[in-house]
């Protein structure tokens, strides 16, 4: 789909993905909303080094075990002719003295900075995100699901309370939630992880996960609460208002394209793409039906019209008025490209004052006047992006099952999978057990989830509250 | 300056620079003004791999050439922990097949990737546009002017024609023209690179060439025409109309985080940044000046409503109330980071319904009423925005010079500095020689020089038209 849409394909280079006009167009859109949501609540974007030495990401040590495993490591600084001809080799002279790696993630790096931003509790809190490529050496890679390299934004801060640490890391949780809800129309459950989950380096991991339609889960963002450890792996100290000195608190947060692969397997069907209003590149596509030049430029002529009116209100228009395609090529191009809303025209709609307009999500067409299209195009942009949302909504409900038992917790999994509610005994061994077992995880614990008593299906342990499993990508 | 100001700081790896918030705010405002010029000329964004195979950097030999000696090479893809426990090393079994390197810039990435998009001249012109980071190793490294890692966009097109490829290449540099004179307010000379001073695999490099206030030169964009040269090297073949197949035609344009220097280096005084207002993140502050929380009550109350005024003309505005630092620290601040307009308001301004009005290009100050004072500053604004400009072009004015004699051009270099139009004899000898016993290079051609006959001021030989020299960042 991803490539059939032109939205991405893979390159030469191993696990790294060209992203293509189109789906970087969706990304564009994505980033700016996010954008705007950091700016609203006060952060600022900055930009810090590609390359990270070796022995700074030594320095956290949960951290390095977690990224040493998947790191590009630059050594060389410069190539040369070979001697005997046969090309271009790396020059043996222009050895690092110490190993540079590509960030799979900035932490290290950026409290290496914050080390010298920060001296009083005046500079906090420091507020910071930055857009970014990082490279995570996968193995087994998937167009912006799992890639080599992919784009993120990362948001590191630095404060001078806990509670102020721990505020900032579910603020963002929300800002990811409510752009996964109300511009992706992808409905996600709040949560934290368990420990053998967490960010390496964490405390805590606050995340969002959203249900696929092949009833597998996605982590589609996540925050982290960093309590004092990358303050002290880099001695970041601040006096307070007293004038005493303390380790900071930090927090780091992220999103990256994985959201395209996201959007694309949340709402997507047989005939291609179904991209919600607020993200889509073009929201309307207007193709004229026409035989001949004549037809054509009577029907230009009011397509033109409503482009404009349409563009008044903000929605973006395409007029595909190309003679080298028939229109039924271009409505399953467009379909297959997720355009919302199709308005086509005829020389009959001319006659009529109509035009005939179609939604993709739904697949249906219905005639309406010329007279107020747009608005009624407005509306129906809305309509469809609630269409969409409550589809994903409803579909979720259906696949989130709770089970009381480890057989029907399996029977679930493999017959209807989606999410599933189960007790557990807040053990890192049974959670592992169970991960070997049936591939399923803990994606989180729901953070509005209610307590309940009850006993692990696995171990037969007490237990609090249910935990959501699930197969996950 | 530019670390005075907050505008960026060297990092811990060598030559690569953090961009601190206020710095990336001005590089933000930068981009989204040039991305639109992109978008309204035509372009789509998208995004290629990081990291180039070796052997796809040596298919064009002018190309590889020119990039080879400054490359960072990725060698291996994992670290593990060292058997003696001396900490994490490189895994020597994690060794690439084939060594990979950061992008010095893409073409060959991109070309390779052409190959599978381009098949007839339907799929012609390809008008794509990246924003990116780039490597470079450098060995002398500034701020911004040159760094190993460095911000830029990099547009990449394909043509079914020579013309059209060029007419791409000379418009690319008259978007970063129209960019640097009515946006920077920073005066550019467009011309032609010599062949020596020519992008690697590119036929002709146009640019555009600023004068800075120290007298040297500083390219500040470049937009160059491949001929057919990456098309050759990739095997991008389309189909014309009459089904004949030909290679392609190519150009690529850049403009990088280059340009902030340049900004600072062409409009700062003693008292630090001056910036334009059409790239200021922050284009009016608004400084209260009191004793004691009633005094600064009643002056918010007055410079919240300038502020919303301003913000409804779509003016970004700043009203710095914090009692923790005095006005004149504030002023000093404010200076330093070029903030285009300053308003003061004291107890005495809100008795006679006035404000005190400090721009920052001319550091003059006069009392304005109250009354009408949004349409008062946005049109002072505009005036700043234009003063800024003129100063500039009456600078580079001054320091251009004719000159018709080698001796006279040395003399000039060494006591004038600035541009020098001078005849040439079109050889790479000369030009070399002159840079050698003269650290002065040909910037370029001029676009829209005149031709008049004369003869070179260095060899003698006959020569059509004056060229400029300068010494350069």
């Amino acid at each position: 789909m991803v490539k059939k849409a032109d939205l991405a394909e893979h390159s030469a280079v191993r696990g790294c993905m060209v992203i293509k006009p189109y789906g970087y167009a969706i990304w564009e859109k994505m980033q700016a909303v996010i954008d705007k949501m950091f700016k609203d609540t006060g952060h600022s974007n900055a930009y810090f080094p590609l390359l990270v030495p070796k022995s700074y990401l030594s320095k956290e040590a949960d951290h390095v075990e977690g990224f040493a495993k998947e790191c590009a490591v630059v050594t060389h600084y410069r190539l040369k002719n070979a001697e005997d001809g046969s090309g271009v080799i790396v020059d043996p002279e222009a050895k690092l003295e110490e190993e540079l790696i590509i960030r799979p993630t900035s932490e290290t790096v950026i409290w290496s900075t914050y080390k010298n931003w920060i001296q009083s509790y005046r500079d906090l809190p420091l507020l910071v995100n930055q857009w970014a490529n990082v490279m995570r050496w996968e193995m087994r890679t998937r167009l912006f699901l799992r890639t080599s390299e992919f784009l993120w934004q990362e948001g590191h801060t630095a404060h001078a309370t806990k509670q102020e640490a721990v505020e900032e890391t579910v603020q963002m949780m929300n800002v990811y939630a409510d752009f996964a809800e109300n511009f992706m129309a992808m409905p996600v459950i709040r949560g934290v992880k368990t420990e053998s989950e967490r960010f390496p380096g964490a405390l805590d991991t606050y995340c969002i996960e959203a249900l696929m339609q092949d009833g597998k889960a996605l982590q589609a963002g996540t925050s982290h609460f960093l309590g004092q450890n990358f303050a002290k792996a880099f001695d970041v100290k601040f006096a307070n208002k007293e004038g005493k000195l303390d380790y900071v608190w930090g927090t780091s947060w992220g999103v990256s394209t994985r959201l395209m692969g996201a959007l694309v397997m949340a709402h997507s069907d047989d005939q291609g793409l179904v991209l919600p209003p607020k993200l889509a590149p073009i929201q309307v596509v207007i193709i004229p039906i026409f035989k001949g030049e004549e037809q054509l430029n009577a029907i230009s002529e009011k397509a033109i019209k409503i482009k404009e009116a349409l563009e008044a209100k903000g929605i973006s228009v395409k007029f595909d008025n190309r003679d080298t395609h028939k229109p039924g090529w271009k409505f399953a191009e467009y379909e297959l490209k997720g355009v919302p809303v199709r308005i086509a025209m005829g020389p009959r709609d001319l006659e009529n004052g109509t035009v005939e307009v179609a939604r993709r999500d739904t697949q249906t067409k219905e005639v309406m006047s010329m007279d107020g299209i747009d608005s009624a195009i407005d509306k129906l942009l809305e309509d469809i992006q609630s269409n969409i949302y409550k589809k994903a909504a409803d579909f979720r409900s259906e696949k989130t099952t709770e089970v009381d038992s480890y057989e029907d917790f399996k029977k679930v999994l493999d017959n209807k999978a989606g999410f599933v509610m189960a007790h557990w005994d807040g053990t890192a061994e049974t959670e592992d057990k169970i991960k070997q077992e049936t591939k399923a995880t803990i994606r989180c614990i729901p953070v509005d989830n209610e307590l309940e008593e009850g006993v692990c299906m696995y171990s037969g342990k007490p237990s609090t509250q249910r935990v959501m499993f699930a197969r996950a990508y």
